[in-house]
């Protein structure tokens, strides 16, 4: 095992609980220690961010982002080994963060500094490494508003990416965005339900609310499909995904275009709804209040502003509405140079043609980045994850032999950004 | 204060706190004492039942059905006075019981005492006191089927009724019934909202399945009001509501005709609904399982049996239901003898008219009587509760004058039945 690896694995940056200025500290004296120039900076966050740079006087300037901080190990008995102590067994190694996402930052870092000293770096290269993204990159719109100038840039290098289901390497060219709500509907006070035939019942009201919203699959709401950036053709084709692989880690079917529905289609999602006696047996009771939450993961070119706004308008009256989170969405065209860089370095690197995504069917802060660093060349590749890397799970783990590879990886990328 | 009944006020008999032997005891001796056959039966519940008889060798037999158990008093703070200390103020006693049921039966039972003494009972008289009338009535049905001959009888007089909210005496004729069930649909494991477009939402197929349950307040169960009986007009004349007062009771507005649809409108009412993430913030789940508690009640001639067959037939494949209660509705004629004996003495006893209602908008056990007893003549009235009466509820009190007319009442009525 790579022995800086090793010692980057052992820390506990678990930000959830608190912990990460260790990682921190070690990852910007080891920057420092192989010639680039950075610096902790303590910002809002819990843990600090990392900003650093090697300027090799090139035409162009590589932004490679990624985090730290791990999610929690519990439950910790279902670990076969110490998640702080990074284990080798079988050509895979364990531990806490391999995969996501300290095996992908060291892989590239590593590289990075290793054509720095043999003089084959051809582009300029800037670091932001942050600490917080496991419990949701709060305050990341404000740190990038306050240190745009430093971070300015023509590509990002997202955060992680690896293998997808049938080996092939993986290429995510954007992140969905969220409108997370919550709407509630009230009466005075619970009542004894022989009263149901003249009196309100929040429930009722809210289910009523929610089927307006749906019908089938598609979402009702007015214009929500109106900006949406349908997929192309050449789009879909370079999207593959193993059905059968897919169907066994979601315990369900899947249609045959899972997917292009993954990648393309915004959703209306209940996240959560309650209302009245929810224990044991029964109760004769018209609840007084009734809730739901809902998700909705917008596409290229929604925003959640404007779908808010067409939800408060149909928004029964005395229905209250808290909105709980708003992400725009962001895709990079794969005609960019950053998505050709990374398709033909990974084609080179794996013998086989990578798997390219428009989008993660998931959500990040990648809109920040483009709006707030101007910068439309943002995407995901150069990683070290599989599909069985137990990513947020128990017995996390790599490939030994995708940590080499993503270092050839990540030198090929370089070479031809340059 | 009635003396008798002071003493039977000071006795605890919180049916839901394993109390009420003490006051089953007091009874039957006070029976006893006044020249009743009587006798306390352990059957399966935890209190016993009282039985007892007044034979005056008359072709008419009432039965008076009545319970002894009270609700518990908590919260014990919100009481004036002892809740088992009854206390006389302002024209009012408050007690625990004595609106619900304890007034009511003593009421009825001196009557018939006072009645039996002075020669002038001419209907046979017997009496089933109940124990665990609070709790539900356990066993009750099993009760009846075990004892039904003994309890051969002409007509049967419910356990409570009093003044109804403009004051006048209110007669019911008969009660709800219930269908209580509890529908499921469940996946195998919560998943991640980005695999909304792909995958089913438990939560979202719930609610597409309760919406198609009602369309407006119209049940849309196949059947489901086939054999429904409407009331005809004159039953819709006797009937009188306060709308002012049941909208200061349910704290909300209600329709001018709400006496109607309360007694005559079968409901399908959302008693409880639970799916997914319901703390504080967002969490981005498709949650594993949704449940909904469903309560129906029916009306004459409605069969919970009928309704649950219809709602298995449209219930979507994969969804579980569970019946946690089945009570079918009854309700006497108006035109029946116990009806018009109870119209009558009650304009005689008030000096105004009665307000009859064909049946309670809620459930209770009356068809049980019914149907095991063979008895048709059912109903409710001679009680001394009134809308201010706290019922279940803390500082429950009577009208101290209200137990004297409730006595002539009684009187009148079973002149009327001799």
């Amino acid at each position: 095992m790579d022995k800086d690896l090793y010692e980057f694995l052992t820390i506990d940056t678990t930000s959830a609980k608190g912990k990460g200025v260790e990682g921190a500290k070690y990852l910007v004296d080891y920057m420092k220690d192989h010639n680039i120039e950075a610096e902790l900076i303590q910002h809002k966050a819990i843990n600090p961010y990392i900003v650093g740079e090697i300027n090799v006087g090139a035409n162009m300037t590589l932004l490679v982002y990624n985090h730290y901080d791990v999610q929690p190990v519990e439950p910790l008995n279902k670990w076969n080994t110490d998640p702080f102590k990074p284990t080798e067994k079988d050509g895979k190694i364990y531990a806490r963060g391999v995969a996501d996402d300290k095996g992908s930052l060291m892989a590239r870092l590593q590289t990075i500094i290793e054509m720095a000293k043999e003089k084959e770096l051809k582009v300029n290269v800037k670091f932001l490494f942050e600490g917080v993204e496991e419990i949701g990159s709060p305050y990341m719109e404000e740190f990038l508003k306050d240190y745009k100038d430093r971070l300015k840039s023509d590509f990002v290098l997202w955060e992680g990416s690896g293998r997808g289901p049938d080996g092939a390497p993986e290429i995510v060219l954007g992140v969905k965005g969220l409108l997370y709500v919550e709407i509630t509907s009230n009466t005075e006070k619970d009542l004894h339900s022989m009263y149901a035939p003249i009196t309100r019942n929040p429930a009722w009201e809210l289910v009523k609310f929610l089927n307006s919203l749906k019908e089938g699959n598609k979402v009702k709401l007015p214009g929500f499909y109106d900006n949406v950036k349908w997929l192309n053709d050449d789009e879909i084709k370079l999207m593959r995904g193993d059905k059968k692989g897919m169907e066994e880690a979601l315990a369900q079917e899947v249609p045959s275009d899972f997917m292009r529905k993954l990648v393309e289609e915004p959703t209306c999602n209940i996240a959560g709804i309650q209302s009245g006696y929810t224990g044991e047996g029964s109760k004769t009771v018209i609840p007084s209040s009734a809730f739901v939450k809902i998700d909705f993961r917008l596409v290229p070119n929604q925003d959640p502003e404007v779908v808010l706004d067409s939800l408060k308008k149909i928004l029964p009256n005395g229905f209250q509405l808290k909105v709980w989170g708003k992400v725009k969405p962001y895709r990079t065209s794969i005609k960019s140079r950053i998505a050709k860089a990374l398709i033909e370095s990974a084609r080179e690197t794996y013998g086989q043609d990578p798997n390219v995504i428009p989008n993660s069917p998931g959500t990040g802060p990648m809109e920040y980045f483009a709006r707030i660093l101007n910068n439309n060349e943002i995407a995901d590749g150069v990683g070290v994850d599989n599909v069985g890397s137990n990513i947020h799970s128990f017995n996390e783990s790599i490939i030994e032999e995708d940590y080499r590879i993503a270092k050839k990886w990540m030198r090929l990328l370089l070479q031809k950004l340059s």
